[in-house]
């Protein structure tokens, strides 16, 4: 009951209209934007609230916006045209590689409909509509419920709505807000028929590669064309010949005008998560042990794949979007452990809430509605902290990133046991609604697999596992290697010997077979693999009650922490990113990430060529240079450069899951993509910094120009209403 | 004859005013300012030619700025105070400096005159006067004279025109102009007794230090003030306490105001060596020859130092100062390589090259006078070309910047051989007049013999001596390794067993009384490393004729190459620096070193405690960071930063040997002392570039903000004239 009264409160806050000193700042919900609406007008914002989104008729610009899973995009024409960026669309060119058509090296485009290829894994996800349901999931909450059971309840419930909502081909989710202060179902379309139409060559939509990644000046064209099909009835299927093109109800047009410095830009997308609302105790772990962590971990594991990839030119292959992933997420690591120890964040936010206690304290009525909420939120932390050496490396065994047999194990295993379940009390992502996408990565992980290598890694992590402390051993892991009745690395070696040569999961037909058999008869096979993930389970229902209870903790107090806060500070506020559609505000800007030096906020195409070196990663296609060298810039120069601008920055507020998001101007016509963020302020995730935060966006102003001049993509051209000029 | 007419012409070449199309490049004669003048009053100098210099008195504002041999400075009180860089006082620092008083580490601050520390090996040289001497240089050639003869006959002229102007204290040289088309004859007054005032701490003196050497933004405070002193009659003399301070004709004040962007800025210094007028034929074999060949020299060289200084503290100390020395060049020509391949200076040299004889061609008069000399001087340098290999280790055989027994032995034989001649006719620099000089030499070197690391360099040299092809022997070392009857690494090892059993060179009273020892004598002392030094006295005469020849070449082909282009370009020209005071004048000014960045002209004083990172390089004073916490900037600050500025750069053109010029304001106020250039530009030596080539300045109220904030130097900010502010 107090619970409801808190969503109040927020809801009220929210609806404060922005800040001044709050600009730019936020990843706002499509309900806060009539809220926005004085702010983004001051600053060039030409639609009103309704033209991006009207909850009355459940349409605007946001429906032409699609989530790709992980990335964001745009519908650019009435059939289903779709640009995102390069790496959004990787997967699909990588999946329709081969030695013969080296789509990657080589860039894709199709010469026409039919010839445009299939990319079974992709989804296209439309927003139809959302409504709040804060009510109908709070409203099972009881007063003393053990916070285990207020997490169950609340998952219950959630999964009752989302069962009631998908229904005609609808695909719904939940949205938790504020950390538990408010729920939104969001009912969406998933498009499962995706194709690629258009990839540029890597070494324009990848220029500058692991080098440049993060970096600032960029000059990387990030862009690629899929298209949505669905079946004859306009509805979402499964790939057929018989499919047609998706007819979006909205889509967006391609901008006239170039951006210049200080332009009004907003941005539709998905981000994927922020703490930005994170307590000073949280940050500390951050700070001390998850990112060192997950850094040596990460750096381990990609020396291991590197010494593996030497092994020849196929393990490479299969290895290198893994490499890829884990170079990524170092490097992001990184910077964000040196953000998080630069800025002195948990000391900041120590400071910080040794202020809000002292406000609190200063009135009886705050102090009996805030007082607890510190306290019990760093008693939570703390909870968790105590078993966090097993979790993190629980959370790596089945190397969920990887294709593995332990991952196709788990997979299975669990799969098979959640089926004895009703639906509604199996665990999350593994209900009937996930059968399609847990079959699919059973069957993609082929393509990948690597016995050595991935046994190898398995390797290291059991023997770090071996040396967790008392009180966080995995102990399906210690008996298995008790019973080799060997020590150190010969029960290792021995344990992983019997792993391999008991398994029958590196067959791709016997995984997709057990996946559909009974519990019983899938544990009578006898596979080593699968029965070490069955007695893994058990220490992963141990890390799933300390989830379960954090988190039914937390439920009710981060929302009342930041009613605190917002109280505190008196400023709107915006919801942590979950992979909800947010709108983001702000203009394009420069910066200065050091004494002595300003990054200006446009790089050209000159300076493309600038950093060619003719090695990877500064390889243009030989096309390239020459279309560069012969001056022909079409109409794609803009004046204040004197140059076709390639990439550009501004200090709209986005993370990963923005990728491939649209950047519009003040009318809302595409003018680029945002493709990733900058180093300097890498920690963005946990505080937004005007001075420094920047979104690195490829101009939509370069991709028109390497569609016409370098890959003469002029069909395309026309159809996203674009006359080319290199005729 | 003809000669003379170049001359004539070059000067009238000389002496049109300055095309705006050159504004900011150039390193300009006291001669040419006239010349100047409307650029300069344009640009914002508000100093007459007249007050700079004046022929007719012989004084002026060049009276204040003193070479130091290889840097430059300035007169900045009437008691012989003189500022210049923290790297040019270094010597001073490391001679005075124990592990009890480590002035290095700490710096030092004379309390008062009593406590100036005496700097032996310093010479501060000051300007009297200079003539053109052309004619009289000229007139000793004869037509049809043997390019060896003509060099001869010019080195003998020259050696008499300075020992007639030797006379009085003062110490006089020959400055070549434009490859021989013009001499001048320069008066100095030679002060010997110069003594340490005041060091910052190395960590403030060379903040940054390797990592930050040829980068912006910069911010280093490199400087350091010493006092010159005479006997009690004015003229110089040798360090006794008896002494009394020098009193300079001019000393500059500094500024009150703070320098801005775009402000006019000049520099009066000693730049050492540009090779502006090279033909593409000398730039193709830097290209691939002589840079390549030093960067690998230079590396291995480095490697094996490195290696030494693992022996122990005391090694690593005594091998320091010659480490940082070949790290500095690597980088310099590392860079240098870079600028030269990235821009193609051979080609475009060539390509220049073909136009400007297709315009000779074009005409008979021109033909006739410059038809020949471009291919005169590509057959010269190819002729030069054929020993460089020999030539380049023979100039690293005795190790001449090192410390080293075969660089003393190589002293002493040459001094006591070339003794045995008239001293008018004894190779330069081996005069009577340079005795002192070379005593100094074998004085000082004791303090950084280190003979394994020694012997391992020479051992390295050895091997690559035994490499070289037929035709590039060096005879000396041929013959020694044959007579140890041993072959490959075993002759090398028992070469250098021998010449180091049986010297007693590394005994600094050996080394002092063998110098004043006559040749036969000495040679009857049978010092192995003496006979040695002596035997490649022959292979030495062999490159030395090399030299003497191409020079003998050059010398009536390079002034008529450049009259070629001045008449071609219809421009002014200057000549190439040779250490000779020249004027360059600018503005402060940023630039873009690639796309998207803008690199500012000014950090400041907070950019310092940025880059703090506790660690060498970047390891600031404790006093200087809570001086910079507690906010106190006095009057230091500018309203333009908001901040103390630190570093700043202008477009004025300089190179090595410019190193603690003083960068002047309009009035010919000191605001700062240039000490650097930027990385972009380093090959500016062969090519200014306006949109690069910058000078680094250490701005004059950051040394302020030191000497008051920092190290309390209250006492010398009163001799300078600015009253303290932290008092």
């Amino acid at each position: 009951m107090r619970h409801r009264l808190i969503i109040v409160t927020l809801a009220a806050l929210v609806m404060l209209s922005a800040a001044p000193s709050f600009a730019d700042e936020g990843m706002w919900l499509l309900g806060q934007i009539p809220d926005l609406e004085p702010a983004l007008k001051v600053m060039g914002m030409q639609l009103s609230p309704k033209e991006i989104w009207d909850p009355a008729t459940n349409t605007g610009l946001a429906s032409a916006t699609p989530w790709l899973g992980g990335c964001s995009s745009s519908f650019v024409s009435p059939d289903g045209l779709i640009i995102t960026n390069h790496h959004c669309a990787f997967g699909a060119i990588q999946m329709n590689s081969t030695p013969e058509h080296d789509y990657i090296t080589e860039g894709f485009l199709a010469a026409n409909r039919v010839e445009e290829l299939p990319y079974r894994a992709g989804r296209v996800t439309v927003l139809k509509g959302y409504e709040d349901i804060t009510q109908a999931v709070t409203s099972t909450l009881k007063p003393g419920m053990e916070p285990e059971a207020r997490a169950r309840a609340i998952d219950l419930r959630e999964k009752q709505l989302v069962a009631a909502c998908e229904k005609d081909g609808l695909r719904c989710r939940v949205g938790e807000m504020f950390g538990g202060g408010a729920y939104y179902l969001l009912r969406q379309l998933e498009i499962r028929d995706v194709r690629l139409v258009y990839a540029p060559p890597r070494s324009i939509g990848e220029y500058g590669g692991e080098v440049d990644n993060w970096v600032w000046p960029r000059h990387t064209g990030d862009y690629s064309f899929l298209r949505a099909y669905v079946g004859p009835d306009g509805k979402p299927a499964d790939y057929s010949t018989n499919n047609v093109p998706f007819k979006p109800d909205r889509w967006l047009t391609i901008a006239k005008e170039p951006m210049n410095d200080g332009d009004f830009a907003f941005i539709l997308g998905y981000p994927g998560k922020t703490m930005r609302y994170r307590i000073a105790a949280a940050v500390a772990d951050d700070t001390a042990f998850y990112y060192p962590e997950r850094i040596k971990l990460l750096t381990q594991l990609s020396a291991i794949l590197e010494e593996e990839s030497k092994r020849g030119k196929a393990v490479e292959i299969k290895l290198a979007s893994q490499l890829k992933g884990f170079y990524n997420s170092v490097k992001n690591n990184t910077g964000m452990l040196e953000g998080l120890t630069r800025s002195d964040l948990a000391g900041r936010k120590r400071a910080e809430e040794a202020r809000l206690t002292s406000w609190i304290d200063a009135d009886p009525a705050r102090r009996a509605r805030f007082g607890r909420v510190l306290p019990a939120m760093e008693r939570a932390q703390a909870q968790k902290n105590a078993t966090r050496q097993r979790d993190l490396l629980l959370s790596w065994m089945p190397i969920p990133r990887s294709s593995s047999l332990l991952a196709a194990a788990s997979i299975i295993e669990r799969w098979s046991y959640e089926r004895t379940k009703p639906d509604l009390e199996r665990k999350a992502d593994y209900q009937a609604r996930d059968e399609r996408t847990l079959r699919q990565r059973l069957f993609n992980m082929q393509r990948n697999l690597d016995l050595p290598s991935e046994r190898r890694v398995l390797a290291y992590l059991f023997d770090r596992a071996a040396k967790l402390p008392a009180g966080q051993r995995i102990t399906a892991l210690d008996d298995a290697l008790a019973a080799t009745g060997k020590t150190g690395d010969e029960a290792i070696g021995a344990l992983l010997d019997k792993l391999y040569a008991g398994t029958k999961l590196a067959d791709e037909k016997t995984r997709l077979a057990w996946f559909d058999m009974d519990y019983k008869a899938l544990m009578a096979a006898g596979d080593t693999m699968l029965h070490f993930a069955a007695a893994l389970r058990a220490d992963k229902a141990a890390e799933e009650q300390v989830t379960q209870r954090y988190e039914g903790e937390m439920v009710t107090l981060a929302p009342r922490h930041i009613e605190a806060l917002a109280a505190w500070k008196n400023v709107p506020l915006y919801p942590d990113a979950n992979s909800t559609l947010r709108l983001t505000y702000g203009s394009v800007k420069g910066y200065s990430p050091r004494d002595g030096v300003y990054y200006k906020p446009f790089t050209t195409h000159h300076g493309v060529v600038e950093k060619e070196t003719g090695q990877e990663p500064f390889a243009s296609p030989q096309r390239l240079l020459a279309a560069e060298r012969s001056g022909a810039d079409g109409t794609y120069g803009s004046q204040q450069l004197g140059d076709v601008p390639a990439c550009f920055l501004t200090d709209n507020d986005i993370t990963g899951g923005n990728s491939g998001s649209p950047v519009m101007n003040g009318k809302g016509e595409l003018v680029g993509l945002a493709f990733d963020g900058n180093y300097e302020a890498i920690d963005s995730d946990f505080q937004f910094n005007p001075a420094l935060s920047r979104t690195i966006a490829v101009d939509i102003r370069y991709v028109l120009w390497c569609m016409d001049y370098v890959d003469k993509a002029h069909v395309l051209m026309r159809e996203i209403g674009v006359e080319p000029q290199n005729k």
